[in-house]
């Protein structure tokens, strides 16, 4: 067999495994999202989690695509591998900006919004971060390391939930006379079990990210990438306990998870590029930022129900930073310009479309629809029909 | 090393792969139905679910495989890891038929069932079918094509499930006054799950189909199949969402992700076969499909809680026709035959064997039994004791 | 391309997918042990669960791995893939301790015994059985057939909860003037979740044990082994529904899955050396004795709410004396007398361990706190804040 006919093969197998994981987020994510928001709006947070699985991935196969790479063509592996690979990219950055302002938003104009990311801006964000290459000079001159996606993915989301939480607003009732009213999570077990499905995802988010196992180096180098990225995942989780507990002898299990979460997309610009101590301190930090953007969002009333901007967002950027500051031939400058470049043009452009989708379809659901629960207005199914309502 | 050792090596890595995916389908079943039925048949489902793995894998070890393919011989890949593949397989057909009729059914009648689908009725179907390899002349003289089971899997479940229906009758209270009585889902977070395990499980069941990796040819093969899977799966779930909404203003979730499984259903035939864009087609088709035999069945008084006559049979049906109308190759005529011969055939003998099962056990649950629930009548275990009943 | 080089491209692409596998049982776990407790301590033992994946993965990293296993070195994978793998197991065994005292220990104390098992106790039990290879004189002079751990895991992982028990004691309320109360799962569909995850996660916890699939014999006996593995918990399974319905015409799930993980448990010793049908035997014989231990441990007043004593700890044993049974080349004297030095050496370690925690941090929540339950004592966080309670 020619060498490079098991690398093709290898490689393809290689790149469907890591597809799989990925494609694990979307049970991740709809579950840590049922988990967080209250059951009488449970089934339409289901509904858009699936939604945007079918429709950003069918938007990328017609249109997207194309737009992001340039043609359907590939050398190294199957095609269609490949293109599984990267559909399974392209949702996660509707999803961090749904997640943010569930509970009160409308399908309908979601469900736009997610046909515009898929086959538009998502793909112009990858074709200018990535371009040919992870490290791609281009029309916008960045020169950005970012392996997996801390920017390209996570902070793209981040900004456009921003933008959203602009144009949507807080949900009713959740600042009251200056004050914030704590809204619980409705189910403890399926956070827990989303953000764990979210976890072992990363692993082929990010070891897939590194396009071929078909060499010894880029063996060790997919292999230090999972080890690097749970690392900071642990890390995360860990840090953010040590303080819950500080704070307040308890330990606040969906924050803790939220730590964890923040250690992964912080990991995610270069998670192979560290050694194997460094993600510790990243994941640290990724943490901490967590626990403090928690607060200091929910200061200035931008309600996000499941700490995605905390996350994804101040994390993303974190994560891109870091990797400016630990890896010594990146320049951080360059991953500062990169930073400020896609966030400029991933806000505008975010939210310049949902400002125009919000006049055409209102995105947000009256005061009464939000009382009685989306999942009456949007869905016409209640999540647990036969359990008593304690509150 | 010889490239017959690398061939065997990979493809048994590949097939062990593919099975774990399968397997993950246990729960997905088990999930989506613990999720469609009431609270007082949750834990009567799932003992159901496991009892199927647990029944039908072993006969299909002591009895079945041999029955099916002759011996324990492979000379391409580990006999071991191509018997796990078959195994995997097995339950689907009995899951399919149990989820049908539940809320009614004893678990013991389903258990001995399971035994002789198992051991027999499966086994029988797929030497059929597929005998010595996909398109084979047989005793019946079937030319069909099916892949991973449009046929095999699918139909042959609902038909068993036909069967079924007509032995078992409707559940208590379902059909009154000439009325429909709607009895909605309990949990739809595990019905999202469950649907979601079942759709990455598809990946293994028809990615695996291809039987082997190990050219790159058969690498492009894998990797098509899976993405023209996934097409099908996306295009079933946004048609249904595009009819509901537009019938209802409302987005029925559990009818959205019956849509999807019923594209996944039809695409199963051949989706190693089609183009990028078919499968959108036969995707749309499968899932509006779904909707309109929901309400024909109901029409019938066939209660299917779960709708899997909908979508295991008709998308059965319909997807090992569209391979005889969509590629060219294959004939349509062949492939109507396939489908009939093998629909009379199992319906029959299915409909045979659970008429004696039932005449000496009682498949049917009695009035009683059945208002005060399954759960409490065959497991003596409540599923959630700790929550107080709002209906 | 050099055949070492395939082999170790190969193996490191193998040994990350089985621990990706194992990794499922994170969550595996988690939603076994949410399932089968009280709602009121829902959160705090998935809070545990996650505490334990990050420390005692943290500390393996940090100390742990060196110890067990002398360097940081491998020769025919990556070092980084080997690393994960191994960091997989670690949390396992105190997965088992914690399940079985759930419910009244407070989670700091936890957590610092999680340190020492993760950074100490496991590494060393896995130094004197492992060593360099799988049979390995030590300094015990230990000379065990142990392939992926039924001693040194699982067995391991029950000793310390043995030892927990003692100190720790039985749940408030659970032993009443010589009665026993029965306290029932809350949620039975997380219990067939994380039982069905953890059987998934077995295939890569006893298959990648293989060490590699990189020749014919190598990929032949890691199909064998997820194979024979699978069949011991079908076997399990499927002898405790039947053992159920002779004793009481019901089919208990949560004893049903129970004996499917004993089987997997027992099985987990030697899948590789035995013909197809063993497993069967001894999945019987495992199944049977889960229900058979679990009677005797609370005659004991041991109170166990998962039944992780008679799964692992038993189980452990039965599977590791079994090698000596049915395999020729293997010593039963020589087993019996790894499971009896692994067992006084892990007890007393454990107990010394748990003893002196004990003594500075308390384990046991006390009366008032079991009774408000541990999610509002521990985490500050309701399970299912918006469910109302039936009991």
């Amino acid at each position: 067999m020619l060498e490079t006919d098991f690398k093709y093969i290898l490689d393809t197998f290689f790149t469907l495994f890591t597809m799989t994981l990925i494609i694990f987020m979307v049970p991740g994510f709809a579950m840590l999202e049922a988990g967080l928001v209250r059951t009488k709006n449970v089934s339409a947070v289901l509904t858009t989690n699936v939604m945007i699985y079918a429709v950003a991935s069918l938007a990328f196969l017609l249109v997207g695509y194309k737009l992001a790479f340039g043609n359907w063509d590939s050398v190294s592996s199957s095609i269609w591998a490949v293109f599984m690979f990267q559909m399974a990219f392209v949702g996660k950055t509707v999803n961090i900006m749904s997640g943010g302002v569930s509970e009160r938003v409308r399908i309908i104009p979601l469900a736009i919004f997610t046909v515009v990311m898929g086959a538009v801006i998502y793909p112009l964000v990858v074709n200018i971060s990535w371009g040919a290459d992870v490290i791609a000079g281009t029309i916008f001159d960045i020169d950005i390391y970012d392996l997996a996606g801390s920017t390209v993915i996570h902070s793209t989301g981040g900004w456009a939930l921003l933008a959203a939480l602009f144009i949507v607003g807080p949900r009713k009732g959740r600042y009251i006379d200056g004050k914030i009213r704590v809204i619980p999570a409705s189910n403890i077990p399926l956070v827990v079990l989303g953000a764990l499905l979210l976890w072992i995802g990363w692993f082929g988010f990010n070891g897939g990210s590194i396009g071929s196992i078909s060499s010894v180096e880029n063996a060790n180098s997919v292999a230090k990438t999972i080890m690097n990225t749970n690392t900071a995942g642990l890390a995360g989780a860990i840090i953010v306990g040590i303080i819950m507990y500080i704070k307040y002898k308890l330990f606040d299990i969906t924050m803790i998870l939220n730590g964890a979460l923040g250690g992964l997309v912080a990991i995610t610009a270069a998670p192979n590029l560290y050694d194997m101590y460094t993600p510790i301190l990243i994941g640290f930090v990724g943490g901490a930022l967590v626990v403090f953007a928690v607060a200091v969002f929910d200061k200035f009333k931008l309600d996000d129900p499941v700490g995605a901007l905390s996350v994804h967002l101040v994390n993303g950027i974190w994560g891109t930073l870091a990797v400016g500051i630990f890896v010594d031939n990146v320049s951080f400058i360059s991953q500062l310009k990169g930073v400020i470049v896609v966030g400029i043009f991933t806000f505008s452009l975010s939210f310049a479309v949902i400002y125009i989708i919000n006049r055409l379809f209102k995105f947000r659901a009256n005061d009464e629809a939000q009382l009685i629960g989306m999942d009456i207005n949007e869905c016409g199914v209640e999540s647990y029909p036969e359990f008593k309502r304690a509150i």
